[in-house]
């Protein structure tokens, strides 16, 4: 079985050019296929005070105005996404970017107002691996940012963690994938100050131990359920990693279910 | 041998939500593989206005600063892109938004600085066409905004009328190719303000007795001569024609050599 490695960078690498350059050099070194999905995360937020737009925050959850959708298409399919693309075209790897309107790559449909109304954020209906299998089959590497569609002309906010979980999941059955959830620290860690502290491998026994105890932040919860809903869709090997050892994912922590 | 239809749609057209519209719907009807190159115009400068970044142009070309090459970035690869892209999906057309640097399928060189230091602008050196074939291949019609890179890393701001004639002259060995300018006037006009007074054609020498009785503006100058390269390089049929009008492009203005 051929093998599909799946990376999510967040915004805080993306945001550090010594941090991103670091990343998208070990990028381009994973052999064979891949895909990069990227978040955005401040940078629409400043973009957004520059042009007087107002930013609404629920619970760590970005609430996604009109006038929002427009910041993070410049922002997330813009800026981002091109300067990671002719970055890693630099190190001769075929970089594509890709929102999810494009090849119809990911629809969602806008999710329904309950007690929050998030706005036009997107949950994702479908995954369209064939037209990725194009990509892939042609040489290229995409390159996805958080902005999707629901197939009747209107772009959506979807969560990148999300999104690489969902397509991992979409590939698990034609591809061996690895998913690497990678950001600043080396791993789930059991003492935030304390790089050795990284905590080898979660599963959901360890999880719940760990949300007792209180040794995990709130932020990491969401991230680590999304890599257990890609280990029970069948994807191969999920970590949670360093941006700067994605070559080595190991060293970082394993997600089993 | 197949047909390829390239139409080039400029920011006159993309400003203008209805105009938008009805030129969409004409180019979700053209018939067999195609791709939609567009301009961005007014929009970056507006965005450039409100970040406080100084919009310079000499004889209506843009002078391209780094600041600049962001603002172009966010609004032709970003808000406008995505937004084409979007309303082509639900069009029902797969469409698939692309810069320069995405696949490697517009390679440029960055301006040597004569007289006029243009900054950040790029002039192509390669369209990749066999990436575009992939994508073709696919049933994906690609959507070319006009932002392309140096293959170092740069990204680099290119003439949108430019990249249509290159794109256009690099498949017209493997297609019969039909290149089409669509703008705002029926085609080339006699005289602007009588829209019956559309030029059926223009051909070198014609060209030269308008130029001489000034019957043609300065800035369709550049754009006619875009068209004739196109023209030279073995492109079956060029036009220069209204938005509305471009699935009978003969109604306005078929450019020869």
């Amino acid at each position: 079985m051929k093998t599909l490695t799946v990376v999510k960078v967040g915004g805080k690498i993306l945001s550090d050019p010594e941090k991103l350059e670091v990343f998208l050099l070990q990028f381009s070194r994973i052999q064979g296929s891949k895909i990069l999905v990227h978040g955005g995360g401040n940078k629409a937020t400043q973009l957004a005070d520059q042009l007087g737009v107002q930013t609404q925050m629920i619970n760590g959850r970005r609430i996604t105005s009109k006038e929002m959708v427009d910041v993070i298409a410049m922002t997330y399919a813009g800026l981002i996404n091109k300067k990671v693309v002719t970055s890693l075209q630099k190190l001769h790897v075929n970089a594509l970017g890709l929102s999810g309107a494009d090849g119809n790559i990911i629809l969602c449909k806008k999710r329904p107002v309950g007690k929050i109304d998030y706005g036009f954020a997107g949950d994702i209906e479908s995954i369209n691996a064939s037209t990725l299998q194009v990509f892939l089959g042609g040489g290229l590497v995409p390159v996805i940012c958080p902005l999707t569609h629901d197939g009747n002309g209107q772009l959506l906010n979807t969560n990148a963690d999300t999104i690489a979980e969902s397509i991992s999941s979409a590939f698990s059955e034609q591809f061996s994938v690895r998913l690497i959830y990678a950001f600043e620290y080396g791993g789930v860690m059991r003492d935030i100050d304390d790089p050795s502290s990284v905590i080898e491998r979660v599963d959901t026994s360890s999880l719940e131990t760990m949300k007792a105890d209180k040794i995990i932040s709130e932020g990491m919860i969401p991230k680590i359920y999304n890599a257990m809903k890609a280990k029970d869709s069948g994807v191969q090997e999920v970590y949670i990693s360093g941006y700067n050892i994605i070559d080595q994912p190991q060293k970082g922590t394993q997600i089993w279910i």
